[in-house]
């Protein structure tokens, strides 16, 4: 079973209105919203694939309820912990003049009853691959992702929560080339994921955004590029990708097979209206179409 | 007793941010919330007044839960009517740049057996005065609060509600002056007041922003005004108003005493943080302070 942590749950809302301009009162024409956070981002995808997926995430106050009456609704297995803070909403005002405009509340801090509680639930599920996805709550410790990975873990997270998770040797890191220049100091992405992997990290799968996917590990390191470029969300492309990640590590896949999958699964969130939504039918065109070169050796 | 009634719930939600972009994503620093819609501000101002007053209002889904409880804390009594749809959300985000931007919901319709509900709470309480405020819901009929009206009872709505309102022979309707242009084309506030009286209100009282209130009666008319102009948040003015008319009715007072009461009471709304708050020392002391003059009789 693939179990995914949310320690900071969000409620995504989307807002449509005519046009946002400062100082104006707006009618707000539709309201939508649905449970997130990366971590559920990623069980959603999971779930759309028929993967055996558990999200295990925070709730607390009205907003909580509202997150997993929502994901209740949609279907994903999720084992809730209760907080005594509420659950942070995240508003995106989608604009008629094609303006996306984003207010993210910072979310409740947990105490330390509720990380124990959090870690409990992990272990209880005994995973085969744990997912560690997004932002720490305000006030957690940088730490905060190492106390809870153990066994086959992909840690998805930038800055000092990244750096502090390498302590707990995850399986995977995945940043972006802006996420892993923060924390390396190196231009190169491919330079700054071998420096990762000597941290820590058993691989770092980089996002390069339109040219990809970047994956260098101990036995070797590819680069997989996808057939064309898409154009959409790409809010939950990052977390399609390790969605496929884990799904591959589930089932032991080479890694040429899980960067196919993870790339073809990135374009399919991409076409998808929402984070956490992806398209199939692309998902499974585009499994055919990926290139997967190995790069040249290095010292 | 004093009954306010409120179809059209709101969590009103402040959000504090750096200064509003569109296209930027904004980290929220503050959120507070608290239960909103007129009908519940008035009601909050009449109890810090120590006034008898019980809020009648819908509530529904996890947001209706958040005006609850938040209502609940305040002290303020409630007789809340379930309904289906989920309460709506105003947010009101304050940029450290002075801007002051709105992005409201519509709310959920009501059912006819949720529009019976609430009429049926209303004759439960027995009002001594009804306070029928604010917007109606999407998708109610324009006659929706003349369903609600009898006794003595306050209408403070625009347009198509405030006209059908009419019918229903409310002893006050609180328009401000392009409230009531709107609705009689007239620009003149005494002779479209006069206007509205013969349509059926017992009086009209007509809120002129900085220069106070006017108002109209079958037995007179008058003109009362601040003793000073004040700087701060008026949104939650006219409900102050409403909330001196009401608490005026009650204790049979003569119009002069209820202008000068609802001019200080508006005076000290300006002065309070939020829709609801009113500063009581600025209201005592205006009190004294109000100058109130009958108009000179006309045909």
């Amino acid at each position: 079973m693939i179990v995914t942590v949310t320690p900071n749950t969000a409620l995504d809302v989307t807002y449509t209105v005519d046009g946002l301009a400062p100082d104006g009162v707006h009618r707000v024409r539709e309201v939508r919203s649905r449970a997130g956070g990366k971590g559920i981002n990623v069980a959603r995808v999971l779930h759309a694939l028929g993967a055996d997926v558990v999200a295990i995430a925070t709730a607390g106050g009205p907003t909580g309820a509202a997150v997993t009456a929502e994901l209740g609704a949609a279907g994903v297995a999720a084992d809730w912990v209760p907080i005594a803070g509420e659950t942070r909403r995240t508003t995106t005002v989608l604009g008629d003049d094609g303006s996306v405009t984003l207010l993210n509340e910072p979310g409740p801090e947990l105490s330390d009853e509720e990380w124990t509680a959090l870690a409990g639930a992990v272990r209880r599920h005994e995973p085969d691959v744990l997912v560690c996805s997004g932002s720490l709550p305000p006030g957690a410790p940088p730490g905060g992702y190492a106390s809870l990975l153990g066994g086959t873990s992909i840690l998805d997270t930038s800055g000092a929560a990244l750096l502090a998770g390498l302590a707990a040797r995850p399986a995977v890191v995945k940043p972006n080339a802006e996420e892993l220049r923060e924390v390396t100091g190196l231009d190169d992405p491919e330079a700054a994921a071998r420096e990762l992997v000597k941290a820590g990290a058993g691989a770092v799968v980089v996002s390069l955004g339109p040219d990809g996917l970047l994956a260098v590990t101990g036995s070797g390191a590819w680069h997989a590029a996808p057939s064309t470029v898409l154009r959409g969300n790409s809010t939950g492309a990052g977390d399609a990708v390790v969605a496929a990640l884990a799904l591959g590590l589930s089932h032991r896949e080479p890694w040429p097979d899980i960067l196919r999958r993870a790339v073809a699964l990135s374009g399919a969130a991409v076409l998808g209206p929402l984070a956490g939504d992806v398209d199939l039918a692309h998902y499974h065109r585009e499994l055919e179409l990926v290139a997967v070169r190995a790069r040249p050796e290095q010292e």
